[in-house]
């Protein structure tokens, strides 16, 4: 064994403008520093009920079934998929960028028949693409991502989907990991079966919890599934068992996290959830006028560009690699690189959360004017 | 949807002497209020190399696979058997206590022919008997329970059962959970194939991470695998890809969790593992003479009582839960209740990690001496 020396942490601060994790509120990250009790202290499980009503609200759902997951997005995604599909059951998965395949990818793990839908990465479905590839076949479940973090596509008319999505007996996924708490989703009004999204986006509380809301319709199919889930760690029953009035054990979950996030929840209700909807679309509107000055304009057109995720054309001029990391190494800056085949022709600027601030856009706007020039 | 007042976490201040979480260093507890970072900053990246070094040095070995999953332990269970079992691979599961009935739960997920090798809650197997089992039919997988929470059982002689297993050509997976950190692990020393443990026992940082090491062997295995893990939010070989040189993105994983992780292994390092070992023993040896003394003589022969948590005997003239609920309401402290058939019979009391003091016991003794007056 090779004899170690205690380490302090020396952690950078990161001005946090990538595809998430975003900045932490001071006020959140002091109760990180809180001492955690156990899994069961009367306290938690009452934090739990008020979390409960506090993600509701900002779903907005009436749905009982409304956790937070001990994980992180893709924990969600693992689980709203685990839990609704048995082996052999056909589904089909809407695919215009990574978080569309990595959908694809889990659905065929759990044992689903796996047809796509798929358009260029950027594009989003219209109603009419998405109602034929209904047509074709009989499905247990779609699933689509709202707002696609590989491109900053949001994909528009969710409740006309929707409401083609149910004429065909389908149950409706929706990946809201980056809009919720950004942009409006409206889980009961859309009649969204399982929505799942992530704590460290437009939540803006540390990673590692994944909010999940099941609509009584999911959630009967899921009482009554013929094979137990795949997963024991994701298991959405167990998770109704723990957070219900039962509070039977499950899994041990991390009060640390949770308090973070009730905090978050806490300040989202605060600010007003649309207030803080205008807040990041106003941010948004600054930014994207300073990229067109820059000879960077945003790659999605503006009907359906995210206002919390932004893909800026590189210019032909510079390495987008080592622009990029001169924003990491010199300002602190972090923004990420494009995916796929857009790698090496955008960049990928978050303003989630606490992130979407006009200070962050001004220093981003003028550091990027000086390695542009 | 209701309008919400803004609520102040008022948390109260716990010692925590149940089955983990355990109390968390308040050096370890200010890290966590640290901003974070993203999931692939260059820092963190190296932190994970850092964090490596250490895993590997408190589960003694020299495995290349050794990470910290984004989950609970029991992410760390079911990474563990998803990734090695194959659907009908025939496996064996020994069960002495309640976390033996979860592995066998869990290798039934996904997929397993699950084997049942029983003892009474309490007692553990002997080398002879796991032996004799594994002669009946050829097994791909056994796993055991190093230190069994629910009944506070230390399982001996590891590596007389580990040269068993291998002698059938069996993979080992050791669940670790509790013991990692308390009591000596070693596993290359004892050729465990899979070892996994939890953050919040006797590592005593907060809950929300999986140690987890893999032997060249299984590691092997997982590689060749012929179909797919199940889980994708799992998946090894994808954390091999992130933790490993090209840093392949996987999962927003939570660097204020890694933070505490790193601090809480470098404290252990600090104070010599093996002086930890000791410290634990120590402590242990004055809550029994104690309890002793109280009339709840421990439930486990000494010959394989766990130091780090221990089943005492309830006396027959006090209610069990009553007791329980006046030393956390009262007192603050937390201990648990017995699980399954033991529920009215004992009280289980950690004395994990920084938990482990004799200020802790001293309360706890004297807490317990009045209510049971």
């Amino acid at each position: 064994m090779t004899t170690l020396q205690t380490n302090e942490l020396n952690s950078p601060q990161r001005v946090l403008l990538g595809p998430g994790p975003s900045n932490v509120d001071p006020r959140v990250l002091r109760v990180m520093a809180t001492p955690p009790i156990g899994h069961l202290d009367p306290y938690l499980l009452k934090l739990y009920a008020e979390e409960q009503i506090l993600l509701r609200s900002i779903f907005k759902t009436r749905n009982d079934w409304t956790f937070a997951l001990s994980g992180t997005g893709t924990s969600g995604m693992e689980a709203a998929l685990a839990n609704l599909i048995e082996p052999g059951d056909s589904v089909l998965i809407a695919i215009n960028g990574y978080f569309g395949f990595r959908l694809a990818e889990i659905a065929s793990r759990v044992g689903a028949k796996v047809d796509r839908i798929e358009c260029p990465l950027g594009d989003i479905f219209t109603v009419a693409a998405i109602e034929e590839a209904l047509k074709n076949k009989s499905y247990k479940l779609f699933a689509l991502v709202h707002a696609e973090t590989s491109t900053g596509a949001e994909q528009l008319n969710i409740k006309q989907i929707s409401d083609s999505v149910h004429r065909h007996n389908t149950l409706f996924v929706l990946d809201t990991v980056t809009s919720l708490g950004g942009i409006p989703v409206e889980v009961d009004e859309w009649d969204i079966d399982i929505a799942y999204s992530a704590s460290q986006k437009s939540i803006s509380a540390p990673s590692g919890l994944a909010p999940i809301t099941v609509s009584p319709r999911a959630r009967n199919i899921i009482e009554k599934r013929s094979t137990p889930v795949s997963s024991f760690y994701l298991d959405l029953k167990a998770y109704a068992g723990y957070w219900g009035d039962s509070h039977l054990y499950h899994h041990t979950a991390s009060a640390s996290l949770h308090y973070a996030l009730f905090t978050a929840l806490n300040m989202i209700t605060e600010e007003v959830l649309e207030a803080r909807f205008m807040r990041h679309s106003a941010n948004a509107n600054i930014l994207w006028d300073g990229l067109e000055k820059l000879g960077c304009a945003p790659f999605i057109p503006i009907q359906y560009r995210l206002p919390v995720l932004t893909t800026a054309r590189v210019p032909s001029s510079v390495n987008p690699h080592t622009v990029r990391n001169q924003l990491l190494t010199d300002y602190n800056i972090e923004i990420a690189a494009g995916f796929g085949e857009l790698k090496d022709k955008v960049w990928r600027i978050g303003l989630m959360g606490y992130s979407s601030s006009q200070e962050n856009i001004t220093l981003l706007l003028a550091a990027l004017n000086l390695l542009l020039a």
